[in-house]
């Protein structure tokens, strides 16, 4: 800790204290200061990016003349054919058959979040969501100013009928369910596939979409796949076209995020309709990206998540040795078989904002405070780790220093 | 006409008497049979993008690590600083003095339309807009549900109390008015300076929001330039943060749609809340495009802008000879100083879209019926041409033939 960052901290930790879950995103923001430790950031690690491949594909779609006047034109807002068609592929062998019209193109799984939103929800309606959850989805639900109400997957769900009431109650249906089955952000958790199960028919019982967010959902490092919400709809229903679950998927954590390429697939009725909204919302995405999203894929997507499946993998390995060496009694965390992060539990008395201040201030270290992952009756006592990021030497520093911070104030209690 | 297509033509033709605005639009995605001449589609010419400074601009990015790196990742919502400030200095140019503050990159001015309408309009607030209009920027608000009333810009507009009680009597509020003030869709008019200070007057005592669409803006061939609405508001208020006007600007006709880039002009407070909006609705625009626009920005945008004005202006110029030479008695037209479109009225028994279905199926010629751009209240014996994409064969011969038919259908009357 330099002397020149002393008034930094010292405002940082102040603030820290007293701040709510957007103020926690600002604040993060300014962490990318060298010599603090992060393991805030869920992000992927750039050393990882096919860039090599990227480059290529770009000049390949601009040096031809026909490939490069249509990549710089506009162009369909249900997304370009050849890459639907891939991703149709690759949902196919995850038990999904399906077809281009199954597929649409958004920017980023969050975009597809935002226009199921504005699909199924009106004001007044409910949102079935976990908590925690991932914030950016309640955060593109809440334009459409619907109400929460809980699901609780692993201890079973409330009766449908009592969801249909409390809907109704505040004057609305349930418009929709969500979840991150797959290594969740926050948790790194996993639905188990009865869980999956119990919630289909919940969604039946109440006639209400699923929106199974599946932005992780590639990244397991272990354990046995369970499979996709959408799968096991089709299994049940008969057919895609009779299904009710929407997956938002993503060539974000695999490839690159700011391409902005993602999909949704679902019945080919509800995609005509969201390529209608996405029309009225911004025409469509990036024509270049998109060609060049699939020349990568079609070129390099195995090995490439095989590499950073990998990578990732000696990453929560080591932060989970970590974890073991240095957290006191009374400390738990998650272990996840796949994506970036691990949800830790601190004793009750201590609050994870209030750590964060501390952590920063007093050993350069940083994470996202649980609280931040609640839209309401949020939790004080956890943290989300995320390994995306770090080195081993920045793995078992940093652990070691929190580490020693929480047994310290454990220890004071 | 080839035998091959006679099927496809009545279909066509069959359809297009019966058609309503959607339909049409998706109509004339069928028409790019190589043997129809078009004045349908609004889009850019391709063979004026500035493909090699593109080209050259992504591998200039992708070849750097350290920049490689940052535009394959996450990035504020914002969007690219050195492209926002870019941006402000050229707003400033034009009578907009500001800073990055005041600019939000969005995916082409369409999503900021769509934002836009999401922060002002709740369902049952009142949109002011000309008729006819830009279908899409209706499109847009149609999500949150809005009611429309009309503006009357050249005549002069109902008075302030009028809109209110209007609005008020369908239970909501004047949510914001829109219009496409230079070179518009679909009429190539030009609104002009007491038009615009009179639209300022209106919104002020409204204490409503105006949106100026200015995708055609830059694309002035000759006549004199007309200040912008936020270059007026600036004026009359005293500074950008006492405006009231959001300029919605884009790359997309000037430099390359495909890539997505637009931005949104305006008080510093209210692009705040529109970055809240973007970071629900899609995170951020794609990173690697926003750096590749700053970058050709800064390198052609004079010239590359002199060139297509150049190239516009000798279509409208044929177009509009074309039109005179052709067209019969009772038959009239906008004359355009810019942009891309020239507005035709026919004589008052002649339908636009009775007319597609004829000139498709009898002489391969395509435009876009004037019903396409109303919301409701449409006039028939409108069609919208544009000369963007034609040359001068095509325009010469298109023009010719539709003025034949025109004629025939006059004759017959």
């Amino acid at each position: 800790m330099t002397a020149g960052t002393i008034n930094w901290t010292e405002s940082f930790a102040s603030r820290a204290a007293r701040m709510n879950a957007s103020e926690i995103r600002e604040l993060l923001k300014l962490l990318d200061q060298p010599d603090v430790i992060s393991f805030a950031g869920g992000i992927p690690d750039p050393a990882l990016f096919p860039a090599q491949a990227i480059s290529e594909a770009y000049t390949s779609v601009l040096i031809d003349k026909v490939k490069s006047a249509q990549a710089l034109q506009y162009s369909v807002s249900e997304g370009y054919l050849p890459l639907r068609r891939w991703i149709a592929g690759q949902m196919a062998r995850q038990g999904v058959p399906c077809t281009e019209a199954n597929v649409m193109i958004t920017a980023g799984s969050q975009q597809g979040l935002d226009f199921i939103g504005k699909l199924f929800l009106s004001p007044g309606d409910t949102a079935l969501v976990t908590a925690p959850t991932y914030l950016g989805a309640l955060q593109a639900f809440n334009a459409y100013e619907p109400r929460y109400d809980r699901l609780t997957l692993e201890g079973g769900n409330r009766t449908p009928e009592s969801y249909r009431l409390a809907a109704a109650e505040r004057g609305g249906r349930v418009g929709l369910a969500y979840l991150v089955p797959d290594f969740s952000n926050p948790t790194g958790e996993t639905v188990p596939l009865a869980a999956r199960q119990g919630l289909l028919d919940l969604a039946a019982a109440l006639d209400t979409v699923v929106i199974e967010d599946a932005a992780y959902q590639a990244l397991r490092y272990d354990g046995t796949p369970v499979p996709s919400l959408l799968a096991l709809d089709v299994e049940r229903s008969g057919g895609i076209e009779r299904t009710r679950t929407l997956f938002c998927g993503t060539f974000s954590k695999t490839l690159a995020p700011a391409l902005r390429v993602g999909w949704v697939c679902g019945a080919a009725e509800v995609i005509a309709k969201l390529v209608l909204v996405k029309q009225a919302a911004d025409l469509h995405c990036a024509t270049i990206n998109q060609m060049v999203m699939h020349e990568v894929a079609e070129k390099v997507f195995e090995p490439q998540v095989a590499r950073i499946r990998e990578a990732y993998r000696q990453r929560r390995d080591l932060m989970l040795a970590a974890l073991a060496r240095h957290m006191p009694a009374g400390v738990s965390w998650t272990r996840p078989e796949g994506g970036m992060f691990v949800w830790v539990t601190l004793p009750a008395h201590i609050d994870g904002a209030a750590l964060l201040a501390r952590a920063v201030g007093e050993c350069r270290v940083a994470f996202v405070p649980g609280k931040a992952f609640y839209g309401e009756g949020a939790v004080g006592n956890k943290l989300r780790l995320s390994y995306s990021l770090s080195n081993e030497a920045a793995i078992n520093e940093g652990i070691a220093r929190l580490g020693g911070l929480i047994g310290s104030l454990a220890a004071a209690a």
